[in-house]
């Protein structure tokens, strides 16, 4: 096992209602920005609902994040933000609202360009403003962690960021708040789940035998709910186990003490900056083919994958791999989730685009042993077409 | 999925030479009290090595905390903090020093009588000395958690107590610490960290998904360390994956939103308190005894159980419960931890002992369901005999 450390000071509040207890855990003298993304929170209730938990707080509101929320939006908040002295953010929404409200919480008091947070990828935060969260998607696990990532329009570039400031206070967890989501938001949230998982698990043996337990536990906990919650929207059980197997997947404990890869998700944030795809889409388009690409290296796990999680053990060590992966792929598939670029229209010119914008952000050694360089991504991406 | 709040702040520091972190983690200015238990924490140099990384600190020592620390001992060190205006503790050792520290942490500035901090079981605790640990013996997962037990021992009485203050700042685990641990510690922790998970596995079903085979992950692990360790004991990725399991016990992950037991562990410290039996013993003891006793309310877990942990899946229901059930008793003395009373001269007298105990301290109604009162406790005290 590799050392680690290990620190996650969030507060999950989980269960039907939760977000009653937004009375007590903002503190009572917050100035509070809500933030949300699109109407559905407003349409739902879910935005009068936080509003009437929060009571007499002092509270304002700022909507309107995209997915893949952009730098320019956000700056919109961060300038809100400093002329109402707002100090505690609440972001109400999925991964891209609390990514988004991330970043808006280190840059309200950067010095200097914020956009200096994203090219350092945070290394360099001092101060933010305290976050909590209500999570109403269940898919990225930022509810739980302190991560995120942004995008420039202007530059197409969309970049990730960490530093331990930016752990949410706390998170709320209602699996009720889900019923509503369309299935496509589902889907998205079983693969970007399920690959979060993968990138930490399908890399080199690293003897840690409880990390890659909790992790087949979590890929087949994927596997089973999945389904279930696109033909059940209103099962509260699948939907918890969705939320929070979601939720662990980025929590930290299954990360610890491991390798860990990322290629795909760094090879699919160019695809969804040039080309707008949902962030679920690139890795259910990227992912099998950079596993096929990568599969001597990660030989030995692809095999335990294959045993533990699709319950292969018949055929050939390749036999059995390739049935993995291609189990993989169907499964995505099966959630509606497309897994070939020309799925999305998109032709054989995005094999060069793609490795012109890795290269632009420095993306030129990937993977968990560094060796993912741009003629292996170019492979990769030419395997997606 | 029941409801439930997970926080657990405590930083974990894993790997070989962590304790070098003790420069970085403990306040510069504070005044340091090292906790430890008989002199082996001397002898093995782990004591010096602690001083030495604490440089310049302010460093006092106080040893001879017991396995099941006493409060007659821990009053001791909360007259020496007092006297001393110590403000920092340092724990170091296993599950016994930890738990001793909580208690003192917590007493030194109780309003009253700090005796009531165990009556009250902790609900009553408003301050607390910070903590930090060196864990020496993977077991009790007490390093990263707000719980304790400690012993009266003019009472006869061995109870537990929590409360968040008590969470330790940071923990630091080296498992090349945990190398020359004599084979009965390290055979009492397997079984002390196995039972952490069937206290909050095998109990009823909550479609918790992710908690269940989280608990299963810890058990396989469990079972597949536990031998190895014995077998080679600086065999690094053993001892790490043993000592990672005994924490991720009771880390919060695999008892969130699912119901919890702790029978077991409420009749087994009454074992101990009153024969002064291992902790670990009294839980192999009487934890096979209460599973039979208690398969109907436990059946569906116990299947899923006998089927995911001990892999059976021929013959009847009835026939995998008991199966799974002799199996853990098998694991346990396969370790050279004894199931019997009898094997620890333990005679019939102990019954109704134990059960004036267990009514003396209020505990008549045990179990996940409340349903274990003085007559099944008698029930299963008389089938440890």
């Amino acid at each position: 096992m590799h050392d680690f450390e290990l620190y996650n000071p969030t507060r999950i509040v989980f269960g039907q209602g939760s977000i009653a207890r937004l009375a007590d855990l903002v503190p009572a003298e917050a100035r509070v920005l809500i933030l949300y993304g699109g109407g559905s929170a407003e349409r739902n209730g879910t935005l009068a609902e936080v509003e009437a938990a929060l009571g007499r707080h002092h509270v304002q509101r700022f909507g309107g994040i995209e997915p893949n929320p952009t730098y320019e939006t956000l700056m919109q908040a961060v300038e809100l933000i400093r002329h109402e002295k707002l100090d505690f953010l609440l972001a109400v929404g999925g991964g891209s609202v609390i990514d988004g409200t991330k970043f808006v919480a280190a840059a309200v008091d950067y010095p200097g360009d914020p956009w200096h947070i994203l090219e350092t990828r945070g290394k360099e935060i001092t101060r933010a403003l305290p976050i909590g969260t209500v999570l109403t998607l269940p898919a990225t696990g930022s509810e739980a962690n302190c991560a995120a990532v942004v995008t420039r329009k202007s530059l197409q570039a969309k970049l990730g960021f960490g530093h331990p400031l930016l752990y949410p206070r706390f998170s709320l967890l209602d699996p009720v708040k889900t019923y509503t989501l369309p299935p496509r938001q589902i889907a998205n949230g079983v693969v970007d789940a399920f690959v979060h998982v993968t990138e930490q698990y399908l890399t080199q043996p690293a003897q840690a035998a409880v990390q890659d337990r909790y992790a087949e536990a979590l890929l087949l906990t994927l596997i089973e709910t999945g389904p279930q919650a696109l033909a059940r929207p209103e099962d509260y059980d699948v939907r918890a186990n969705l939320m929070w197997a979601a939720t662990q997947a980025l929590h930290g404990v299954v990360g610890a003490g491991v390798p860990q890869d990322w290629a795909t998700h760094v090879i699919g944030h160019e695809l969804t900056a040039l080309y707008g795809l949902d962030h679920a889409q690139t890795l259910a388009i990227v992912h099998p083919n950079l596993l096929l690409e990568r599969r001597d290296v990660k030989r030995a796990k692809l095999l335990q994958y294959a045993e533990r999680v699709w319950g292969l053990r018949a055929g050939s060590d390749d036999e059995r791999i390739e049935l993995a992966i291609a189990s993989t792929r169907a499964f995505f598939e099966s959630l509606g989730v497309k897994t070939r670029l020309a799925d999305y229209g998109i032709g054989a010119e995005a094999v060069e685009r793609v490795v012109a914008q890795l290269e632009a952000h420095g993306m030129v050694r990937l993977g968990e042993d560094r060796a993912v360089d741009l003629a292996m991504s170019r492979r990769i991406v030419e395997a997606c077409l």
